[in-house]
């Protein structure tokens, strides 16, 4: 694990405590030993990609000159923010999809002890996002423009999962409804802006960057959000589950998934009849009536076209911008997800 | 109703306007129907106390100045921010204790349609918050406060409602817990300070002032906030369900009541076991046990002592603060609550 990665890592424990001595509640033992364990089960469990990014990006951004072990500790502090972030929407989001796993664990509402209260942990979650801020960085110049990028980002997210919810809503199940552009706007306002767009936000604001001269930047990363998410959906169904360690649920679950509209696009009446029957049901002739239906359509030659195509758009948009280390943190990006198996 | 109020509630349509046609986000039609529809169920059915205290305070502080249509929106916004905290909150806590109605209606999460979105639809309300202060107060010199207000606000109160479920956590009973303590705690984390402080904090930032040198009006104010709640725990038992317009059911809940932390205090270990076997049960044979010890140890009585008590303690912490201003602002608060029967 690179230096940088270990720094990063170094800063969870101490924000924790930080978090458990916070002078704004007086905790009881039975509290500080709850959220203490909530926040080991659900914070650092994950890949910590968005969060490991803000360091990665804002050292790019100094184009190579060290970092103070202050700088470390901040960017790596900000990055935490986004983990603690996820954690909050993953929390709740599990709840609402009454999913059984995550990161190879029962759901934390799954736990025995937890149940329902699982939803105010989610609440203490986010809350905790404002106290790190408030902590670290209330004397910066940025603090404002932070706090703001955060409630936005926020919103957004929670706006992507409110359509997400109504239009893959149980009971009223209708594929009618499925368009690239309902796919588009789900995956932009639930995943592209947290997942994407945030971390680099950060690390220019640390750098002292006005985030309205970076609109392009922003531009650019929702589009490899989009992208990024086809390509889930596309593992979803044709990834290998020893490769990406989890197995699919796209098809029965009903999701507005990047693959069945453009099957929808694709398909004459005979096979749209094929897969209104099959779409969303949980029996597997179901199931593979609609992978069939895929291969026949060639819908993984679809996806190979549309990366390649997301590819150099990307790339042309990329290196269009005036900044090279602005470009080197985009390029960065791009790279980690090209092609990627999992 | 006053012209005041009346200004107050004319607030309301234009801040949900903004928030459906908010730019961050693309509504479609389904989406801003959803929206709407969640925020007329959830945002003003309530008594608006809350958020009418944030003008009445501001009023009082300009010591009868005539208020500009501009100030008046704005403490009108302000006060909404609070109903829409609280809307927040009552969402989440009603899918947390199973709850069947609010304000006499079912609440929002048993409507067919939208069960446990509701979840999300908390999460959305809690974001408008953060939309609204956005869009009114940015420009403000006291905007970073007011948001760090917000902040602090939603993180004592979503801690008071840890402690509240964990303490009360189905499964776990255990009357051995419940001190006047763990009441205290409770009640002044989870609803003293969004309740009581939040709102006059509110308008002393309207006014220029640092919270900073309020510490004291805050103090007076969580005081205000625990008295408030015990009457809520009395009438909750010894209330006149036709003037507070439900039936109580703290003791079938196993609430930890300011009458049964009491009842514990004063009861013999006879008494005390009769509690430990009848509290927290939903038979109607125990809860009449349980009020029959109550009125048996004279609970009525030692909560008309901490009544007149309370009001004393309040009445000379007001009388003792500098400002004749924020005096008639803490007294208005302290008349509309003492000896309140509903």
């Amino acid at each position: 694990m690179s230096d940088l990665h270990s720094k990063f890592r170094e800063a969870y424990p101490v924000l924790k405590e930080e978090l458990l001595n916070d002078p704004a509640f007086e905790y009881d033992d039975a509290s500080r030993q709850w959220v203490e364990r909530m926040l080991d089960y659900n914070v650092p469990g994950g890949k910590l990609n968005r969060g490991l990014s803000v360091l990665d990006s804002y050292k790019l951004l100094k184009e190579g000159k060290e970092l103070t072990d202050d700088e470390l500790f901040l960017a790596s502090a900000l990055g935490w923010c986004i983990e603690w972030l996820q954690a909050y929407f993953l929390v709740l989001d599990d709840i609402m999809d009454n999913s059984v796993t995550r990161r190879g664990n029962p759901c934390w509402f799954r736990l025995p002890k937890v149940g329902i209260i699982a939803v105010n942990d989610g609440v203490i979650l986010r809350n905790h996002v404002h106290r790190i801020l408030k902590k670290h960085f209330r004397e910066k110049p940025y603090y404002v423009e932070l706090v703001d990028l955060f409630n936005e980002v926020e919103f957004q997210t929670a706006s992507g999962q409110l359509i997400d919810l109504i239009t893959t809503h149980e009971g009223e199940k209708d594929l009618s409804k499925y368009s690239l552009t309902v796919h588009r706007r789900i995956v932009q306002y639930k995943t592209a802006y947290y997942s994407f767009y945030l971390s680099v936000a950060c690390a220019l604001l640390m750098s002292g960057e006005n985030l309205d001269n970076h609109v392009n930047v922003k531009n650019i990363l929702v589009e490899m959000g989009v992208y990024f998410q086809v390509q889930d959906d596309y593992l979803d169904c044709f990834g290998a589950p020893e490769v990406t360690g989890k197995i699919g649920t796209d098809i029965e679950d009903f999701k507005c998934s990047w693959l069945v509209v453009k099957a929808l696009e694709h398909c004459n009446e005979e096979q749209k009849k094929l897969l209104y029957e099959n779409y969303g049901k949980a029996d597997a002739a179901c199931i593979s009536k609609v992978k069939e239906l895929y291969k026949t359509l060639d819908i993984q030659g679809a996806f190979e076209e549309y990366e390649r195509e997301s590819y150099e758009k990307l790339t042309k948009s990329i290196e269009a911008h005036p900044s090279k280390a602005v470009q080197a943190v985009l390029k960065s990006f791009l790279a980690k997800i090209y092609k990627r198996q999992k």
